[in-house]
């Protein structure tokens, strides 16, 4: 019976499930995540909210599932921020990357970055992902002891994006053949660098 | 006269012209930049290789031509490195990254590079600019002052299209306001790094 009950939740209706889900990518795009509440997807897509939590959990959830991501960045971020000191943290994200990029959900995980990449209406799903999945985590395992930690983020999302640009999309030699340990030595400082770096006055007003 | 003989040549007959740029870019992208020579183009394109000399110039006219970019990355990034020292050259391709990206092509560049990201028959384009515009030129002026230039190049290349995409694509703040000199200071020294690190340990069977 739990069994059949739980396979119920996962699957649903499809014809609602697809609703949501279009509903929460049309808010999401247009709105941002921040502003648009569980109570107002539910409305656009024409469900009572609880039907939401009943399929998807929780926004987090709903948004992972919103933008098709085999996988959440959160969590493996957060292993490579509290598993080490601040310096040496390049290093061991190279290797995380490495493990999640050349994994199984690769195929999928570009598909999402080529969508993203390439219809500006489709930005947000990249920009979202990083600033509330991405920046929030390194805000909370970090923010007592780097400052600023939206920009430094920033700039080592240049860098990790641009290695995805350059290893699987456009494949240039050596990156697209370089292990993670070699990555982690020949990347990983320029990530320590942007941990570290004064940042201060490169934000307008501060 | 001689201004009526200009235009004609630059106008030309618009199907055989556009005949010659569909059969290069199906050549360019199928076989590489290399590989394919102005006789097998004019082939594909049923013309005289003489009337492509005619219409475009040299392969390299040709080839900027047929991935339609406004602006050749070679000469910029040759002024780049002759204009000074190693150290330095970082902050000096910052520079011109952003007299280039933020001047009137950006829409243009921005629409190639998306392309070019977005549908994996048309990687080739970013990929052989690189390596036939940009590790060119870096080998002609840095060759004999640095080793392995296509590694560094590549490394270099991770950070560079990086800030294409979150400074232009995803528009992540601060990266997207910071100005050209803020750029080199906080970029720059990323880009210097990757001239001078030791690299040979990085390539197979070296």
């Amino acid at each position: 019976m739990a069994r059949t009950k739980r396979a119920g939740r996962r699957s649903g209706n499809p014809d609602t499930r697809a609703e949501i889900l279009a509903a929460a990518r049309r808010l999401f795009a247009d709105e941002g995540y921040e502003s648009v509440s569980m109570r107002r997807i539910a409305a656009e897509a024409g469900v009572d909210p609880s039907l939401i939590h009943h399929y998807f959990g929780s926004k987090d959830d709903l948004f992972m599932a919103a933008i098709e991501l085999p996988l959440d960045p959160a969590p493996e971020v957060a292993a490579v921020l509290k598993d080490g000191d601040i310096e040496g943290a390049g290093g061991r994200l190279m290797h995380a990357f490495v493990k999640i990029w050349d994994g199984p959900h690769h195929e999928k995980l570009l598909a999402v970055v080529r969508t993203s990449l390439s219809k500006p209406a489709m930005s947000f799903v990249l920009k979202q992902l990083f600033e509330h999945r991405i920046v929030k985590t390194v805000q909370e395992h970090l923010g007592d002891q780097v400052d600023h930690v939206p920009v430094r983020a920033s700039f080592i999302a240049s860098q990790v994006f641009g290695l995805v640009v350059a290893r699987y999309i456009l494949k240039l030699e050596p990156l697209a053949s370089l292990n993670e340990a070699e990555l982690a030595e020949s990347i990983g400082p320029t990530i320590d660098r942007y941990l570290t770096m004064p940042v201060e006055h490169l934000i307008d007003g501060d």
